[in-house]
C-alpha cells in the first residue's frame, strides 16, 4: 500500500488543503471532498473569534473521515504559538477527535512575506514536543534546521515552496531535495503551490505529502481545481515510486526501425 | 464536456501514447489501458517489417476502442513520408478502421537530435492534405511555421517539448504558449516530456493534447508511470480551465486574522 | 587571438548594437562607442523614409571604424526583403563602405510577436546568396532550418533568443545549444537579451556573438547598460573559452581542512 | 561613486576571492590581480595547520592592497568558530592589517552539503559582535535569519546560492531578492556562483557583492575566468543601476517603421 503515516496515524490521501479563504463555505466543503483530502488545516485563532466562514466549522465538515490539523497562523511569537497550540487540541476535542495531538506551527513575525522565524519556531516546537504535541512545524528550507527540528521529535518538516498565497511554486527545489534525502519523518511541501504541474514537481522531489489552499480557494473554479491538485499529487507521487526515464542530452527514438521498406 | 475534437473525431482523453519501446507486449498493453487513452500511434515502417514487438499488432489492442494513429517515423524525406503515410492508411484498414485518414507526419533527416525539417515536413503536409488525410505534423516550435501548416489545412500541429526520448521536457514554453494563443486547430505537444509535472504543465499552457511515449514504455514501472501521466494530462486540463491564482510578489495569509484572542 | 570572423571580415568585438529606439541621437552615440561594439545594425527602410532620429545617420557614427550592418525590418516577404537588401548596399556605398556586402535578412510577417517566417527567409537567402551578399538571416531558433541556411551559402545564422524587444531573455536555450553544436558558420543570437548576466549566458552556451538593441536603447541608463552589455559579451566568451567548472551535487570545500588545529 | 563599504571600510571592486583550490600559487597570485578584487577570504585553520599551498601565504600576495578576510571554514560548532576567529584576528596583525577586524563567519556541522547550522551561526555571531568582530556570516539564504543577524550588528549577510563549489549557480533568487529588499546591511551573495551570467544575475538582483572561489580556482584556465568574474560583476552592478527594460509578453519592433518605401 501506499499510505501517508504521521506520527502513528496513517492516511489514504497525500494531500492536505485548509478552510480559508473560500468565496462560500459550500464551495469550502465541496472543494475538500473532490481534492480527496483526509487532513483538513484550521487557524485556531480565527476560529476562536468567530471569523466570517469559521462559524459552522464544527458542522460544515465530516470529522470523522476529515482530520483536523490546528495551526498557529497569526502567532508572531514562540509563546503566542504555544498558547494557541494549547487551543488548538482543545478545539479537536470539541470535534469529537479526543486523541489529536496534531500541530501545525507557524510562527511569523513577517507579515510582507509571511515567512517563518527559524529560532522561534524551534523554540516552541521544543516546548510542544515535551508537552506531547505532533509537532509539524512551517519552516523555511533550511536542510540544518530541518534536521535540529527532526532531531528533537518533530513529526514532520514542512519547508516552504515559496512565500504563503504567492503561487510562484517551487522556488527552492534543491534545499527541499537536500533536506527529502535527508529526512528520516515525513517532509510536506506548505505554501506557495499554484497549479498541479508544481504539485506534481514536489511529489516527483519525493515530499511524502502537501499542503495546498489558497491555489484551490482562490481559483475561479475553487472545486475543478481541487480535483485537480488531488489528481496532480497521486500522479507524482506514482512518478516518483516509477522510476522515471534518464534526462539524456541527445534524441532516442520512440519507434526504433531495424529494417525499412524502400 | 471537455472532450478533444480532431478533424471532426471526438475522443475522451487528452492522451496519446505509442507501441514502441515497451520491455514486453503485454507491458504495452497494460500501460495504453491503464493510461486511458485512446489514440495509440504506431510507426508504419516498424509494422511492415515486421520489427520485434510489433508481430501481433493487430490482436494486442482493442482497436474498437484505440483510434491508430500511423506516423512516419524513420522517413527522412517528404517523398518517404508521403509514400508511408500511405502505406499507414492501408494498415488502419486491415485494423478495421475503414475511415482513419489520420498520420502523424514526421520527416526527419537528423539522426542525432530527431528534429524535424520544417521544409520536407511543409511540403509532405500539403501533398496528404490534398490526397485527404488529416495531417498532424510533428514540428519544432515555431510559430510561423505552425501558422502555415494551419493554413495548408493540417488537422493539428504537434510542437515538440525537447528531443525525442530525451526527457528534457518543456524546453520552449514560450514558443509553445504562442503557438497555442494563435492556433485554431488542436495543439499537441509531442516529445520531450519526462514527468507528470511536465505533463501537466503543458496542458495548463493550454495545450489541447499531448503524445507521450518514451517516458511511459522506459520509465521502470511503464503501467504506473502512465496511469501517472493520464492523471496528470487530465489535472492540468482542468487547472486550465478553473482559472489559476495570480502570481503575486508577496505573500497573503491562507488564514487572515480578522480578529486575535489577548 | 580571440576575433569574430564573418563572410572573411574580423572584429575585435562580439556585440553587435543598433540604431533604433534611443531617446535622443547623442545617447545613442555615447552607447555605440561605450558598447565597443564594431557592428551597428541600421534598419534600411527607416533610413530611406528619414524617419525620426535617422536623418543623420551618415554623419552620427564613424563609419570608418563601425561596419554597417543594414537590415531587411519590416519587410514581410521574401520579395520584399530581397529589394530592401539591395538598397542597403547602396547605403553601405554611401557611408562609404563600398565592399559592405552584409544584410541582416528579416521576413516576419507577424506584427505581434515579430517573429520570422522560416520559408521566407529561406527563398530570399538563396537569392541574396546568388547575387553575393553575406546573408545574416534572423531566424527562429530551428536547427534543420539553421543547417540548411548554412548549406546554402549563408555568413551566419541569428537564432532569436525570445521576441524582439521582449527582455524575456534567452527562452530557448536547448535549441540554441544544438544550432552551435552543428553550425560550422558564426551563431549570434540575436532579440529578446534584457540583462548582462542573459548576455553573458548566450555567450557561455557557445555563441560566436550577439545583437542587442532594445535592451541598451530603452534602457533608463543607456549608456551605463551598453557598458554593461560589452563586459557581459566579453566575460562570457572568456568564460567559454576558460572550461567552467563541472556541476555537482553535492558540496566540495573551498577551504579544505588536511590539518585542524585542537 | 559605486564603492563598497562594509563596516567603515571601503573597495572600489564588488568581487571577493579565495586563496584555495588552486593548481600552483603562482596561478592563484594571478587570478586574484586579474578578478580586481580587493578582499581575498583565507581559511584561518590551513594556514595555521600550514597545509599545502599556504606555507607562503604572508608573501604571496600584496596584503598594502588587498584586505584579508579570515573565514572559519572547519569549524562545526559556535564555539570552534569563536576561537578560530580569534586566531583569524592575530592572523591579520601578522600581515600588518593592525584594525583588521573582519571576520567571515562559517558554522558547518554538515560535510555532504557543506550547509550552514542557523542556530550556531546566530550564536557565534552574538559573541563575536561583541567581542568587537565585524561579523559577515555564511548563512542559508533565510529571510528571518538575515534579518535577526543585521539586528544583533553583523556588517553584512552572506546567504548562498547553492552548496559550495557545487557550481549550481543562484538556487534560491527567491529568498536572496527578498533578504536583499529587506537588508539595511551589505548582502554578499556567497557559494555556487560556476559562471559569469550567474555572477552577473546575483548582481542584477541588487546583491552587494560576490564572494567566488572554486569556479575561479578549479577552472580550466583560472586567470582567465578570474578576469571572466571581474568583468561580470561590474557589469551586473551596472545593469542594476541602469534599469533594465520591463518584461513584455509581446514583441516590440527594435526599429520600428512610420513609414515605408514601396
Amino acid at each position: 500500500t501506499n499510505q501517508l503515516t504521521i506520527a502513528g496515524r496513517t492516511f489514504n490521501s497525500r494531500l492536505m488543503t485548509g478552510t480559508g479563504k473560500y468565496p462560500t463555505i459550500e464551495t469550502m466543503q465541496q472543494s475538500v471532498i473532490a481534492s480527496g483530502c483526509e487532513i483538513v488545516t484550521v487557524a485556531v485563532r480565527r476560529v476562536q473569534t468567530k471569523a466570517p466562514g469559521h462559524e459552522g466549522l464544527a458542522e460544515a465538515l465530516d470529522w470523522n473521515k476529515i482530520w483536523m490539523l490546528p495551526n498557529t497562523a497569526g502567532c508572531q511569537t514562540a509563546e503566542e504559538a504555544i498558547r494557541v497550540a494549547r487551543l488548538g487540541r482543545e478545539m479537536a476535542k470539541l470535534l469529537g477527535q479526543e486523541d489529536n495531538n496534531f500541530v501545525k506551527l507557524e510562527v511569523i513575525p513577517d507579515a510582507k512575506y509571511l515567512l517563518p522565524d527559524p529560532i522561534g519556531t524551534l523554540e516552541a516546537a521544543e516546548q510542544l514536543v515535551k508537552e506531547g504535541f505532533a509537532v509539524l512545524p512551517y519552516i523555511n528550507a533550511d536542510p540544518l534546521l530541518a534536521k535540529r527540528l527532526e532531531e528533537i521529535g518533530c513529526a514532520t518538516v514542512m519547508p516552504l515552496g515559496s512565500p504563503i498565497g504567492s503561487g510562484q511554486g517551487i522556488k527552492n527545489a534543491a534545499n527541499i531535495a537536500i533536506i527529502i534525502e535527508e529526512a528520516k519523518i515525513p517532509v510536506v511541501v506548505d505554501a506557495g503551490i499554484g497549479t498541479p504541474s508544481e504539485a506534481a514537481y514536489a511529489m516527483e522531489l519525493g515530499a511524502d505529502a502537501l499542503l495546498i489552499n489558497s491555489a484551490i480557494a482562490m481559483a475561479q473554479d475553487p472545486v475543478a481545481m481541487a480535483r485537480a491538485m488531488g489528481l496532480a499529487t497521486e500522479a507524482g507521487r506514482l512518478a516518483y515510486l516509477s522510476g522515471r526515464i534518464p534526462i539524456k542530452q541527445y534524441a532516442a527514438a520512440s519507434s526504433p526501425l531495424t529494417g525499412t521498406i524502400k
